[in-house]
């Protein structure tokens, strides 16, 4: 059994569900090794995993895409059903009857499963138990195993490295499409599958969160933010980088100095132990002082999702531990006029942390 | 008032709605003119477009993406609530409360809003009628508006010849993700905002749906499967060819003729009336005399969602209307052998239709 499993079914038989089905991307993904391609893209086209306590972990896809699937499945076994012949929802319940009979505690995913196919589940399992077991998942998924770190390593230092060589190699004149695009060649050349959400945007567009390139061209004194959201094997990359063509301003050069003091600072304070809300009470600290607006949070969890927890916000009161890995983000976005970001993936050790990625000075675009 | 506004207006006089609430990225595109960059990326960022049967219609964002989409919203106004500070399920709620007040009848997209969400927003309006509308929105979106069409027609073409001059350009010794990264290089050249599903799959890989490129090198007698499948401005292109390296086999000669046949067939018979049903029977008919394994659906409706009705398959009964989009794809594909597809973009017409892509013979690669 798999390291995954074997913590999946711990934490059920300590929450006392009898069988976890799973619906999500990420949590069938978690589960049972894959996402079909279409899952996200058809909604209809369901996927599920689902672990009884006993008994073969079972995985439902839609028929069409079972053969492209099936190799990277991790579950015990497969079952297909075939595009609007058969309700999918329906075969799910009836292999909940299967595995733990009619009555059993069934944990589901509330925050995913849409309230319809909710509705029919419960017609279907009159007398089971529905729970919602969403914050259970996302517990498991907290901390990385060795085979999850892998990966994330692997695509986080190609992230890293693509986004310097498209600003090491960029030019006035170059769109901010061109260096999407040798971005996205370089990702995917290193083994990236896809980038979600890339972000290229300089001059006043640079103060716009998630801003995907344009064909707007780059001039001197802009600056340019850089976001390389993207996915390997399932797990994700999120490393952030800016740059200027020419010389920085004094404003800019001091914005850019308080940042880097509160990743500085930030990197110091996290270990094992360490409360995420005290990490962005620092940060936040540091910004007002500066005068400087910032963001609501600070970073964010890293893993098969881009954001989870822990992330480090005034609202999340997370204990830092062994094996999480979270990206560090401090940023400063000024409304029409500029942003400026820095963002590291770390990996929380159990002296301190390590970092994944390293981000140095503010780069420069020549001419 | 827009014309999908006007159009949206009526049926919801029609059948006594007097709020509509859309949360799927589908329906907040169509209503509201775009979905935040993260809609789909992080689940917690709800986006909303609620059209009151009178009075303003509202887009509900999270506020650090307001500014990058709101120079697309078509929506009368924008209301932004901050991540992980407000519950966006209580903006809306309120929102409801004050358009048209607790107990007036609101539609909800049953088939998208989590269950949790949808509990959520009965604890909230107590009073009011929540009906799901998945289907009122699934008919408007049927017929395409000229501006719609204007979209369409530009993403197919890019398609087309993207997947065209990959073809043209490949040659034995290139691996599926080069032809990949020269088809995503024409696609965003042309104005393509991304490729959701990618399809490049040769030997017996292309007998497999939806695969995406690998690093296998094409090899003397393969067949290569290309279909392309991405978004300009919120449509989507969905174009699929086939290629041979070298000769086909007497084999494969045949297969592509009965499915030319098939595709002919299918476009004398598609105009205003027919019955998508009888559509499917039609290449049913041609495939079983020819002894050949057919697909579970010959086509599909293209608009903003990849797949819409009306599908072409034995168990969908819709009768085309003038404005409807629709891919028609006979395709042919021997699980462990290989497989072949033509895919074009056809526009139903006032007399019958009209090509917006036009396959033509088995593509070639050369040496």
């Amino acid at each position: 059994m798999s390291e995954i499993l074997r913590k999946t079914r711990t934490a059920m038989e300590e929450g006392g569900i009898d069988l976890l089905l799973t619906s999500s991307p990420e949590n069938v993904t978690y589960l049972g090794g894959v996402s079909p391609p279409s899952h996200r893209t058809v909604r209809s086209r369901h996927a599920f995993c689902i672990v009884p306590l006993e008994g073969p972990s079972t995985y439902v896809v839609i028929q069409l895409e079972e053969r492209t699937v099936r190799p990277r499945i991790t579950s015990d076994r497969v079952v297909a059903y075939r595009e609007f012949a058969e309700d999918p929802i329906r075969v799910v319940a009836d292999l909940v009857t299967e595995l733990v009979g009619t009555d059993k505690c069934v944990g589901v995913e509330t925050g995913h499963l849409p309230a319809r196919d909710m509705d029919r589940l419960r017609d279907y399992l009159p007398e089971a138990k529905l729970r919602a077991t969403d914050d259970v998942l996302e517990r498991l998924r907290l901390v990385k195993t060795g085979e999850e770190l892998v990966k994330i390593r692997h695509i986080g230092a190609v992230a890293e490295r693509a986004a310097l060589t498209a600003i090491q190699e960029a030019g006035r004149g170059d769109t901010e499409r061109d260096i999407a695009n040798r971005v996205t060649e370089l990702y995917i050349e290193g083994g990236g599958d896809q980038l979600t959400m890339l972000v290229v945007a300089s001059g006043d567009r640079s103060a716009e969160p998630n801003a995907p390139a344009t064909d707007k061209q780059i001039a001197q004194g802009d600056l340019v933010r850089i976001d390389v959201i993207g996915t390997m094997q399932n797990y994700c990359s999120d490393v952030a980088r800016t740059a200027i063509v020419g010389e920085p301003t004094l404003e800019q050069q001091k914005i850019w100095s308080v940042l880097r003091d509160g990743h500085e600072r930030t990197l110091e304070a996290m270990r094992p132990g360490a409360l995420s809300s005290d990490l962005y009470r620092d940060y936040a600290f540091l910004m007002d002082a500066a005068d400087l607006p910032r963001y609501h949070f600070l970073g964010h969890g890293l893993g098969i999702t881009l954001h989870e927890n822990p992330f480090i916000s005034s609202l999340h009161d997370v204990r830092l531990e062994e094996g999480m890995v979270m990206c560090v983000e401090p940023l400063c976005l000024i409304g029409g006029r500029f942003g400026m970001q820095l963002e590291d993936e770390i990996l929380i050790t159990a002296e301190g942390c390590e970092l994944l990625t390293t981000a140095g000075p503010l780069l420069k675009i020549g001419g």
